[in-house]
């Protein structure tokens, strides 16, 4: 149970290290609108010029990310984002305090845009981790998200929001059984290439 | 010795799934005359509507995606590049043709560009993985490209040619001590945004 994990400060403290890449000459104004329709006050958030981190409870992590992705994609643009989700690094423990938020959401992100995403699951120092990743197809394959595995990375369709919640579904079930876990992914929105040939239910089940 | 295990066709092929992210509205166009520009004929290449995958030689690999980069980044744009380097992942052949070409690079990119950069390490399987970790950092150090630890990330700032001499040899040096290595990395140039004021070689060295 994670929940006794964040028992009197003992932290289990999550984090994504991201970007958005909005395809376009006013890539600044998206990302800055994105930000400010999202609510981040229950995330430890920074910012550089090659990317943002924002670091708390899992829920509160998956629910800004989210958020500001589909607030850049409803500019209709060709947005990309791309990032690192992690738990259980030793020795991290900087904002442990938006540990003590609750996990109700604050956003509530615009209707998810048609996605396409590619992600990959790391269980680190876990003999048991090709198993683990398994697991994690299976688990998008029954929210009917999976699509296909690719060299280095399995890939999920859907609306943004069943994208995220895969995501979220499959690093939270991970992060229950190994203690450092790492998660990329790439999401993308409006992009000018056609989406290759989405394969039948059974046809996607079977990889 | 990695070339004991390249004899009679046992291979240890590498990989790098990635994408280039022009942020301006000319993005098709940077990115098919970075792709011209470029000589692939040494690896295997494939391209979907969210990423591209090249496998081979270890060093084709990396000439590969340096010299995509590095001709996007000509365009004087603000150019991304991330990217997730893999080798050793259990069951990975296809393409194992491209392991009979030889080491010599068939790409001279254009000078380096002045480039921002943050990259991951994540050996798999290995207990004594945070000990690899560090030793990325002490060789980054020694390259004279590392510029500080952020959350989940190291930092790395030099032309293009350093930071990609820099991942190849921090990849190729854990790739010796782990079967399955996986890196990610995600390299901004032309960036509108301030860099960090940069710590000196002292201080760096401190962290």
């Amino acid at each position: 149970m994670v929940s006794e994990k964040w028992v009197c400060g003992t932290s289990r403290i999550a984090g994504c290290r991201f970007s958005i890449y909005p395809l376009s000459g006013d890539f600044v104004s998206i990302i800055e609108d994105a930000l400010k329709k999202t609510n981040t006050s229950k995330v430890w958030m920074l910012t550089d010029d090659v990317s943002t981190c924002v670091r708390g409870r899992m829920s509160q992590v998956f629910d800004v990310v989210h958020a500001i992705f589909a607030h850049a994609a409803a500019s209709g643009e060709h947005v990309v984002f791309s990032g690192t989700f992690s738990i259980g690094c030793p020795g991290d423990s900087s904002g442990d305090v938006y540990m003590s938020e609750d996990d109700v959401r604050l956003n509530e992100p615009p209707p998810g845009v048609d996605t396409a995403a590619q992600f990959a699951l790391y269980p680190l120092n876990a003999p048991g981790y090709m198993g683990m990743i398994a697991d994690a197809v299976e688990a998008a394959k029954s929210l009917g998200t999976f699509s296909g595995s690719v060299h280095y990375a399995s890939r999920l369709d859907g609306s943004a929001n069943d994208v995220f919640r895969t995501l979220e579904q499959v690093f939270a079930k991970a992060a229950d059984e190994v203690s450092h876990l790492v998660m990329t992914a790439t999401l993308s929105c409006n992009s000018p290439s056609p989406k290759p040939v989405r394969k039948s239910a059974g046809e996607a089940m079977a990889r």
